[in-house]
C-alpha cells in the first residue's frame, strides 16, 4: 500500500465530543506513518474539500491534538451542506476527486449523521467509477441518536447527561419556589423527529413521582386536553410540575406545536424552536399557573464541561477505529458501537456498510414510551442509563475550562480553479 | 445565655449554593449545644413561620446535612412573600413572635436578598418593642449580586461561572457552524436591574475579538442602530456573532426590550423573559442572518454541577458566621464577604448592620462597561474573575449527581390558631 494523505471532515450539527473523534483519528493516523502521511482536515466540512480549503493537522503539536478530546464544537469547522445526487450534480463529486488527486489523498473520513454517511457512500461510488481509488470511511456522530446499526451515536450520551442533570437541578429549584411562586417549568430540548433527547430527561427521576412529570415526544401526537389534565394533576399532587418538551412535538395532523417553522436549512430541515412559549401560554390561559421555561438550544450539545465519559470514550474509539479500518483495507464502512453486555455495561466496535447506513433514521422503539405517552419505560431507562455514565471533566485554569486552540495552518493550494459552493 | 431553638429560613429566588449556607449554619449550630438546641427550618421561607410549619433539622443525620453543601435549590422551600411595613401589617410580625415564643426560638436567621434583609431588620425591631428578645441575623444570598456592603453575594459566583462557560462552549459550537449555517447566537440571562450576570459572560473571552462580541446590560439604553451595526460588524469580521443579553435590557425610555412583562410576582417585580426572540427577529429582519438562541432561565441558578468553589466556600462561610455572630451576642447584623486582596485573591467575613442593608440595591459600577456599551472592562474582569475560581463537583452515582434528600420531619404544632398568608 502506497503512503497517502488522509482527508477528514466534520459535518452537520456539532457535538461536545466530535473533536474527541478527531483526536482519536489523528492520534491513530500518526501511529501509521508508513501508510498515512498527513491528515488534512476540510475547513468547514466538505466545503473545504470542494474549495480546496484544507488544514494541515501535522502543524499541530501532540498536546493540542490531545486537547481536542476535551474541546466542544467542531475544531475544523462543520457545515450544513448536502451533496446532491450523483445524477443531478456529478460535477461536485468530480471536483472532490480532483482535489483529492491534487493532494495525494487516499483516505476519506467523513464524520457526521445520516446525510454525511450518504455523502461518504457516494464518494466511495464515484471514486471507483472514475478510476481514482480512495478508501472511504464514515464516522458516526449525531446528538439525534438516529443512525442505524450503532447502539448509540457519539454525541448523544453527553446531551442525554446534560438534559438529565439540568432537569434534575431545575426541578429542585422550582420545588423550592412552588409554594408562593412558579408552579410549572418547561425545559425545551432538541429532537426533530425522534424523542431520544427528551427521553433522557426521564433519567432525572430516581423513583415514581419524581420530576419530570411529563415528557413530550415527537413520537406521541400532542393531545391538549390530556396534557393540561396531566399538568394540573402534577401541580395538585406535588405542588409543581416539570416538563421536558421535545422541539419536534406535533399535533395529530403532523403540524408542529412550535410556531417558528419558517426557516429551512440547507438539508431541507425546518429550523424548530419555540414550543416552550406555546405550551406555557396554554397552561397560563387554561390553568393560570405561574411558569418559567428554559431553551437549552446549543448549550445542550456544547456542554463539554459535563460530557458523559462513556460518550467521550466512544467518540474517541470510532475515530481510532476509522483509521484502523482504513489501514486494514476496509472500505465504504462505518464503525459502530455494539452493546455487548447490559449489566455491567460493556461495548465494543463493530462495522456497518455505508450502503445500508445512508439516509436511514432510527426511531425510538415504541416500548420506550409509557402508555399515557408522557414518560419513559424501564426499557428506555435500561438503554439510556449506561450512555451517561462517568464524568470526563476538562482541565480548568482561572475558573474556566481550557479548550484547544488550533493553529489552523492551511495546506498550500495546488489547483488554479475556483469552485463555487 | 439560656439555651434556645433557632429558626432558619430561605427566601426569594434560590441558588445553587443556598443549601451550602444552610449546611454551614446547621453544622455550626450543632457545635454550640449549650446555646442552641434545635434548628427549626421554616417550610417555604417566612411562610413556614407564619403558619407554624416548621421542619426539625435535628431529625436529619450529619451525612444528609453535609450533602446540603452540594445540593442546589432551597431544601426547606423558599418563598416570594414580602412582609408588609410594620404599620400596615403589624399582625404578621406579632404572629412571628407568637410562633417563636411557642417554640422557644431565640435566634432568627433569614437567608435571602434585599427584601429578606428588610424582613430580618423588621423582626429585630418588633421583637424589641414586644419584649420578646430574639437575635436576628440576616444571611446574604442572591444571584443578582445587588446587596450592599458585601463584595459579592453567595449564589452569584456560580451563575457567573455557568454563564461564562456556557457562552464559551456555545461560541465554539456556532463558530463551527457559521460558514454555511447559524451566524448569530444569543444567550439570554437573568438580571432585572443590574447587569452583573450578563457581565460574567464576558469572562468567556480570553483575548480581544473572542466571543461574546456583544453584551447587553440593563445599565445601557438599547440603541437598535448601534446594536445592528455591531452585530453586522462581528459577523463580517469573525464570521459569526455571539451575544449575551440581560433580560432587563431596556430602551432609552426605560421600557423593556422583552415583550412578556405582564406577570408580576409577590414582591411587585415584573416577570421578565423573552428578550432573545425579540432581538433575533430584529437581526433576521434587518440583516438576514440565521440565528439560534438559548434561554438559560432556572438552569443558570440551579447548575450545582458546575458551581464555583469560591462561591460554595463563601456560601458555607456566611452560614457559619451567622451562627457565630449570634452566639457571640451580635444582633441585627448580616455577615458579608470582604475582598482582602486581589492577587492572590483573599477574602474574609465582615459584618454589616441590617438597618443599613435593607432595601438597597448595589448597581454595577459605570466603569465596568466599555465605552461602546457592549463589553466589560478590565476593572470588571478583575472583580469577576476571582468569584468563578475552582470547581466544586458534587458526587455522582450512575452518571447523575447525588443530591440530598431530607426527611423533612415537621415540628409538632403548639398553637391552635390558623394564620392566613
Amino acid at each position: 500500500m502506497a503512503k497517502k494523505n488522509a482527508f477528514y471532515a466534520q459535518s452537520g450539527g456539532v457535538t461536545s465530543v466530535i473533536n474527541a473523534t478527531a483526536c482519536g483519528l489523528i492520534e491513530t493516523a500518526r501511529r501509521y506513518p508508513d501508510l498515512i502521511n498527513n491528515v488534512y482536515a476540510g475547513h468547514n466540512g466538505i466545503i473545504g474539500a470542494l474549495t480546496e480549503d484544507l488544514i494541515d493537522t501535522s502543524a499541530e503539536d501532540s498536546a493540542t491534538i490531545a486537547a481536542l478530546k476535551h474541546t466542544p464544537g467542531g475544531a475544523f469547522g462543520s457545515c450544513r451542506y448536502k451533496l446532491k445526487d450523483l445524477e443531478s450534480n456529478r460535477a461536485e463529486y468530480e471536483r472532490l476527486i480532483e482535489v483529492f488527486q491534487a493532494h495525494d489523498i487516499g483516505y476519506f473520513f467523513y464524520n457526521g449523521g445520516g446525510d454525511s454517511q450518504d455523502t461518504a457512500y457516494k464518494v466511495s461510488q464515484i471514486s471507483e467509477k472514475m478510476g481514482y481509488p480512495i478508501t472511504c470511511i464514515g464516522i458516526p456522530k449525531t446528538i439525534d441518536n438516529d443512525l442505524p446499526f450503532t447502539d448509540a451515536c457519539p454525541g448523544f450520551g453527553s446531551v442525554a447527561k446534560y438534559v438529565a442533570i439540568s432537569t434534575k437541578e431545575a426541578a429542585l429549584d422550582i420545588q423550592s419556589m412552588c409554594k408562593s411562586s412558579t408552579k410549572v417549568f418547561i425545559l425545551e430540548v432538541m429532537g426533530r423527529h425522534a424523542g431520544w433527547i427528551a427521553a433522557a430527561g426521564g433519567l432525572a427521576a430516581e423513583k415514581a413521582g419524581d420530576p419530570p412529570h411529563l415528557i413530550l415526544f415527537p413520537e406521541t401526537a400532542f393531545d391538549e386536553t390530556k396534557f393540561l389534565a396531566k399538568v394540573d394533576e402534577a401541580v395538585k399532587q406535588h405542588g409543581y410540575c416539570v416538563i421536558v418538551a421535545s422541539e419536534g412535538t406535533s399535533h395529530a395532523d403532523g403540524s408542529l406545536i412550535s410556531a417558528s417553522t419558517t426557516v429551512v436549512d440547507a438539508f431541507g430541515h425546518q429550523q424548530l424552536g419555540g414550543i416552550a412559549p406555546v405550551l406555557t401560554k396554554l397552561i397560563k390561559d387554561n390553568l393560570g399557573y405561574k411558569y418559567h421555561y428554559a431553551v437549552s438550544d446549543y448549550l445542550q450539545r456544547a456542554a463539554r464541561h459535563i460530557s458523559s465519559k462513556v460518550d467521550v470514550d466512544q467518540a474517541y474509539a470510532v475515530g481510532k477505529a476509522a483509521v484502523e479500518f482504513a489501514v486494514n483495507g476496509k472500505n465504504a464502512v462505518m464503525p459502530v458501537i455494539q452493546r455487548d453486555s447490559q449489566a455491567p455495561y460493556q461495548w465494543s466496535i463493530g462495522e456497518a456498510c455505508l450502503s445500508q447506513v445512508a439516509n436511514q433514521e432510527k426511531m425510538m422503539p415504541a416500548d420506550f414510551i409509557t402508555e399515557d405517552g408522557f414518560g419513559i419505560t424501564q426499557a428506555a431507562r435500561d438503554y439510556l442509563e449506561p450512555l451517561i455514565q462517568g464524568e470526563d471533566y476538562p482541565p480548568y485554569k482561572d475558573g474556566m475550562p481550557v479548550y484547544a486552540r488550533l493553529k489552523m495552518v492551511p495546506v498550500a493550494k495546488k489547483l488554479n480553479t475556483d469552485f463555487k459552493v
